[in-house]
């Protein structure tokens, strides 16, 4: 049985029971680590946790604390592997951010000189807009 | 005095020391999390670690478990306040990956139905090769 009704139908809960193939590259008794096979860029990492959550807000803070100390283990290799200096690490949280796969999932995309992806571009926000964005953040703390 | 010489003018280190104003948001001893002056959405926030490292790879374990659960309450409200369901968290790697400042920043990108930024692309890369990628990063760990 599945731990939930979320996780039974869920991809990654499959690839974490064995269900369904992937290409690992670390595993723990809490992680898993494989290729993504749609990868914006040769040796794109997605790392998770084996539980079935559905966003990092809804992760233990331990288990949050130890997933990216993972993730660092694993940008260092990708590096070392690939002898570049950069990769994007993200975490695409809810639909409008790009998330398909509603169980958590964090990004590792190595990033070569040639491959030109675009940052998104930035917009300017008046002063006194941003300041009330501020306040209400931090009062919403 | 600086802490070293590539703190001393590094534009988030002069911030921490107060001697650039920011839109803060957060501050405890030893992080601060401010709205990026060049959003890509409104809400934008950068959350650092006070001390000086140019990359995640560079902060001691302990630091990296706690800045990841400083991200996770402030995407919280930042979700709550706007009253939406979707953020991109992002750390730029690199100067390939986009990183401007050489000063650890974790993005939180709050993302609305209207906004229409697009996802990278993504490729297909021939199973043998992924198969050798994936071998690579895990002996590499």
């Amino acid at each position: 049985m599945s731990n939930s009704d979320s996780s039974f139908d869920c991809i990654f809960c499959k690839i974490v029971k064995g269900k369904l193939p992937c290409f690992k590259v670390y595993e723990d008794k809490s992680f898993l680590a494989f290729l993504n096979v749609n990868p914006v860029n040769k040796g794109h990492v997605l790392i998770i946790p084996k539980k079935h959550y559905e966003t990092i807000l809804d992760m233990p803070n331990d288990a949050l604390s130890q997933i990216i100390l993972i993730v660092k283990k694993i940008t260092k290799a990708i590096l070392r592997i690939f002898n570049i200096d950069s990769c994007n690490i993200d975490i695409n949280l809810g639909k409008e951010a790009g998330q398909i796969v509603p169980h958590v999932h964090i990004h590792i995309i190595p990033r070569f000189s040639s491959d030109e992806f675009k940052e998104w571009p930035t917009k300017q926000i008046p002063e006194e807009e941003m300041q009330e964005i501020a306040n209400k953040i931090k009062n919403s703390l």
